[in-house]
């Protein structure tokens, strides 16, 4: 009895492996300040609760139609089609179970065995494993720091299209460097589709994670409609990320077979979760201000005390909860070479947890940058200034 | 911009297109009599719906592991266990969103393209579907009709059985037929996976829903629990169908790929959900007493009048909640020789709204009985008893 070969291209998402070993420093006695996580150490509001407590005492707690229940799509459709300036219509709203498995489905829609898919990389780390153990080729686009912040190296991508590429992933407000796109940038990105036409995946996940300025959707551009899909999530903007509520909006044709494919794989989406979604839609939005507020701080402190690290680096992002900052320097100054090494050293020696660019994708060749990334979704302010100040004075004192 | 080419090989549930049907024909104004549906109109526990609240008031909204809790897992790993006379470490128990996500992560875990799965058929339709999307050879066994039931068609699953085949499906306690092994049956059967090296699905979504008796796992046979993957949910023993929980119970190497699947997929299953899993499991069990009597009641109404309906006969079966009379003379008496025909002429006259023997896998070469399906799960006793009675006027009157 063997296993199945395909598995030898299943990746994963090796940031876990720092969450365990944040779990077991901890569980020696150790203080941790956890840098790790992307997700929220914040309660999903009252009154989401609430409507899926009164979805339950109205009974439904029964099978749903793969696609979603009628009332979540027509609201998705509504409040999606309407922060980007279009519109939507529901038969186009797919519910998932989050935001992730939109990205592996729409690669089984659109991507046969040996095509070509470009993604971000670094980037969300399941995009890769998912091009590769769908049998696909994975071309990455990689990015170039900027005076305030990156910049998608658009050179690398066009270089990256191959004739046999059929699809490319685009994640503006990007896990894990905040990157944003210009309206140029996005255009050039719109434009290389067009060009090669491409399906494109626009995850989409922080579109309303952002404390200044204004989202914009490449799916909204000339062309883009029909070659789009939309990645949603509920779990960062209302703090569900345990919740497991998202959805896909996309061409009719891809909606009706990522519906099929859900069918297939889950049935639906958790019943009275939805009713809980459509609450978090259409109720009271200040939660939402909240919650972007207490970031906002954190970013805030955060930002300006890594910049106060000897040899760190970083930009101030005006979306997502993450920092990307550049660690070159200090891991000279530090006289090392592996930043893994380093972010094993500095756990031990201060209790600071962080993923390294090797989380986001297998590393390109000529990268020559060192990178980390902080995330300030799971750590209150005050510990993010206790922790980044150990780590500073421990930096300093090498 | 093409669609991927392993579209074409995706099936489905047919069933819902049942529904549908059912759902228009009641939206103009007609009773309908749902006996289409595999779902439960029971509610959830109080008491699984406390813990639910109980833990999301704990904060247990975030992530969670891919593979699931650690508390739900132990009590999976005891209950599975204690239930069928073996013990399970929690390590091989992997959560899932349902019973249902079992089947495709279970064959892509085992099934490379080109080999062969043996399945039942009739039988739950995602299991051809999933084998023939994933690039398998779909190698069907079915059932004779026996004096108190049906028996798997042993000399047929040994015919089909090739040289590329890998495993094997098995269903005890099966929908659509609710046929149940003899112990002389189910070991045939592990002789059978044993004989050729195979691995074995054992789909026990329906074990402990029975009015009599006692349920048996092959998974616990000799030379079986290396081989042999159970799916186990919540949806029918709790009513829970909405809520999406379940969970693999399977040989180490195969649940530590399970696992990383789920993380690539979905993240995890619904965080407070699992929680609520844990109270079901450990909680009052008076409930599942309680809608088991339910049932039962529903299931000698229903089984008495459709063995008055001219023509029809069934057997009452001990498990599940489906009966699968054979409808065939009932067809001639008619005048009809499309069962579909049947269906559908059965709702307009008389609002009962039923599946066929088509929605459950490709009729076989050789088949030359008809039969439908019949679900009591959805529907009261009253109701059970007022359609019946007007499908059996119905057909007396032709």
């Amino acid at each position: 009895m063997a296993l199945a070969q395909r598995l030898s291209r299943l990746g994963t998402e090796t940031a876990f492996a720092v969450a365990l070993a944040a779990a077991d420093w901890k569980a020696q006695g150790h203080r941790v300040y956890p840098f790790h996580l992307g997700d929220l150490n914040l309660p999903m509001a009252p009154h989401i609760v609430e409507a899926m407590n009164a979805a339950i005492a109205d009974g439904k707690t029964g099978y749903c139609p793969g696609a979603g229940i009628p009332p979540l799509r027509e609201a998705l459709a509504q409040d999606i089609g309407e922060r980007r300036g279009t519109t939507y219509d529901p038969d186009q709203v797919v519910v998932m179970t989050g935001g992730k498995p939109v990205i592996g489905k729409f690669l089984q829609a659109v991507m046969d065995p040996g095509k070509g898919v470009l993604y971000p990389n670094p980037g969300f780390p399941i995009y890769e494993s998912q091009i590769e153990y769908l049998g696909g080729q994975a071309l990455p686009y990689g990015y170039l720091p900027t005076y305030d912040g990156f910049a998608i190296d658009l050179d690398q991508g066009r270089a990256s299209t191959t004739d046999d590429t059929v699809a490319l992933i685009y994640n503006d407000l990007q896990n894990p460097i905040s990157a944003e796109s210009s309206a140029a940038e996005r255009e050039a990105i719109a434009a290389l589709a067009v060009e090669h036409d491409l399906w494109v995946l626009s995850d989409e996940a922080y579109y309303e994670m952002r404390y200044e300025g204004t989202s914009a959707s490449i799916a909204t551009l000339p062309g883009m409609a029909q070659r789009t899909v939309i990645l949603y999530t509920f779990s960062k903007k209302f703090a569900m990320t345990g919740s497991r509520l998202g959805c896909a909006v996309a061409p009719r044709e891809i909606a009706s077979v990522l519906s099929t494919m859900n069918t297939n794989d889950e049935s639906c989406t958790t019943h009275y979760v939805q009713w809980a979604g459509i609450a978090a839609l259409q109720g009271d939005q200040q939660p939402v201000a909240d919650m972007l507020d207490v970031l906002r701080e954190r970013r805030d402190v955060a930002c300006e005390l890594v910049d106060s690290i000897p040899g760190m680096h970083v930009q101030t992002p005006r979306s997502t909860f993450y920092l990307f900052p550049d660690v070159t320097e200090t891991l000279q100054r530090m006289g090392m070479s592996d930043v893994s090494e380093f972010a094993t050293q500095a756990l031990h020696a201060t209790g600071v947890s962080f993923c390294t660019r090797r989380h986001f994708g297998r590393p390109l060749a000529g990268e020559d940058r060192d990178y980390i990334r902080l995330a300030y979704s799971g750590i209150d302010a005050a510990d993010i200034t206790e922790g980044l100040t150990a780590l500073k004075s421990w930096i300093e004192s090498a």
